[in-house]
């Protein structure tokens, strides 16, 4: 009855709050290896362009620098990023603005500024790189991407010709914008910009009115800031030539989707290049089964997020896809039955959300490895 | 790429409290059908000889009857009973005198007796039955089985040779057992007792000692009622000539082991003439796949269970047996993956156990369906 040892993909996104993607990957693998000691695991963890993008992305190869530039609140931080191919650099901008960033987030949103991710770009031009993705998600600022654009030689003037900030508060005297002293490198560069959203710049569905609140905008200074942003937006368009604002996904991180189109930039999805990077499709190569995973599941999932990704270029090559999740919500299964070849748990009965966060790996472990077990009997 | 439709064998355990062996079987039938809706099902819902015994063993055939006997408190009651192929009666002891009877259980257990289960024997003998399964478990009485014996013939006397109550508290004036009327047709009766329970009648292991409790002895009275069974014990013993209140399974369901022993019956595993009866190995013929359940899995499952049984039994014709179960201990899962191709609970996230419970049908299908889509791409 001997079968030979399968070759598994294992493509875990993060269990948000819990595991890394990359801890996931090792949990699952390290349950499919007690079943089969000798199977050929191919590990991808997964990312969307949020926080754990960087460490995904370096995870099957590259180098992870840092460099100095501006948080949020100005203060100078050791930013990471990747360096993949000596030409394409991984910029996530958590990095640099992050919500993580306490320091900077004890500071009024209307203060802070996406100028760190401009001058780590620059740095980067000034490098030779000309290749860049940058993966939004997890930022704290609200500027519109004015501190990117800034850095990177948009000059931005009050109505006495004084320059002003590029932050939320900077732009309430904004009145003429200067793109010609614009780094002219940026021409020849390629960026990739990561993100699941499609929100406009600005607008009911715009980043102020849907993303400032959980950043520190007040309910009342929604529209006040919203207004900023757009005429930003309108001076900095006619200036560099370009209409971006109304493109989905502008609004993403505060804007900064925003200034990355205007750059232009192309945004993708974040698992799509994510995958890419990894080289998906060629572990997928003679692969029996993709495990994927995430801290929840619902109907979200279907909308492009890492598992869909995963399970998507499995399906393009035959190879079926199972889900592991911290939780599935049960009323989006017949959907995602039709991506998935089987929905689980890590729970083994009635658990606590505490539980399930602070024993992932282990469960994520003994999970795969009851999966495993099945897949095998289903195989001889 | 289409695959012949599997035959799938689907033999749960009832999950206590909640649903039924039947109607976690069709529950898991329901999940497996979409998936494959050509499958040839087989459903043999498993019991262990305590309650739900009878259904399940109903469920392959035979006829539901009912006679009217006494209740353990000794109002007559209609209790049910299963009689197939025309020979055998299935009698579980819990529908006579069982702990669901709120009537019986408002009396003190010292005036309990299993007189009803020795008036149903009798009535079958007089049908001409003569071949007897009897399941233990869920039984509120603790009178040795001297109620059973004393309405088969058993004769029960004091010290003034006036007649004695077949209960625990009639058994303090017990001086004399007379055999010379019991039955004499149970010689030619063929009396299998299903019950997991090895504890002796008597002593610290005993049937008062362990289980007592539960049924309503005090704990002042543990030693004095114990004290009566082993007398009572004695001299039956002496009077039919056999000695059993010694061997595993005497203490079954308050002391109903022993007196079944006496009477020449056979201990056996529930859960493995439970199969028998179902033809659980006939439905293993040419099968693909058995999916097993209960109501919660810990190293008691290992202890011959239904799931395990189920288990062995397809195991024996290399059948992988996959589990689903309301919660699965974790600490079990090394021994568990022995036996079972993945060991699987019914819950898609952090839960309560009521939300379980409440929901089991639900949960049993949507997860039968998952654990299905995996076996039927792993199969491809």
């Amino acid at each position: 009855m001997a079968v030979r040892s399968p070759v598994v993909v294992i493509a875990p996104n993060s269990f948000k709050g819990s595991v890394s993607a990359i801890d996931a990957a090792a949990a699952i693998a390290a349950g499919v290896r007690r079943v089969w000691p000798r199977a050929d695991l191919r590990l991808c963890p997964m990312a969307d362009g949020g926080e754990g993008t960087l460490d995904a992305v370096l995870s099957a190869g590259g180098e992870r620098r840092t460099a100095r530039v501006s948080g949020a609140a100005g203060v100078p931080l050791d930013a990471a990023y990747g360096l993949i191919a000596n030409d394409t650099a991984i910029i996530e901008s958590a990095q640099v603005v992050g919500l993580i960033d306490a320091g900077a987030t004890a500071r009024p949103v209307e203060t802070r500024s996406t100028r760190g991710l401009g001058e780590l770009i620059r740095v980067l031009l000034d490098a030779g790189v000309r290749r860049f993705v940058v993966g939004l998600g997890g930022s704290s600022t609200n500027d519109g991407g004015a501190g990117l654009l800034s850095a990177l030689g948009l000059a931005l003037f009050d109505a006495n010709a004084h320059s002003v900030e590029p932050t939320p508060a900077g732009l309430e005297a904004l009145s003429r914008v200067d793109a010609s002293a614009l780094d002219a490198r940026l021409a020849a560069a390629r960026i990739t910009i990561l993100s699941d959203v499609d929100n406009p710049l600005c607008g009911k569905r715009g980043a102020t009115a849907i993303f400032g609140p959980q950043k520190g905008v007040r309910p009342e200074s929604v529209a006040m800031i919203d207004a900023r942003l757009a005429r930003f937006a309108t001076l900095a368009e006619a200036a560099v030539g370009r209409r971006v604002k109304e493109l989905p996904g502008a609004g993403a991180a505060g804007g900064l989707g925003f200034a990355l189109l205007l750059a232009g930039g192309e945004l993708r999805s974040g698992a799509e290049v994510v995958a890419d990077l990894l080289g998906l499709d060629a572990a997928l190569d003679n692969a029996d089964w993709l495990i994927t995973g995430e801290g929840h599941t619902d109907r979200q999932t279907l909308l492009g997020k890492a598992p869909l990704v995963a399970a998507r270029h499995a399906s393009a090559k035959g190879v079926p896809a199972t889900l592991i999740s911290g939780g599935v919500d049960r009323d989006a299964l017949p959907e995602l039955s039709r991506h998935f070849a089987g929905c689980h748990s890590i729970a083994f009965g009635p658990t606590s959300l505490e539980a399930c966060v602070t024993d992932a790996a282990g469960l994520l472990a003994d999970r795969a490895e009851q999966l495993a077990r099945l897949f095998a009997a289903a195989r001889r």
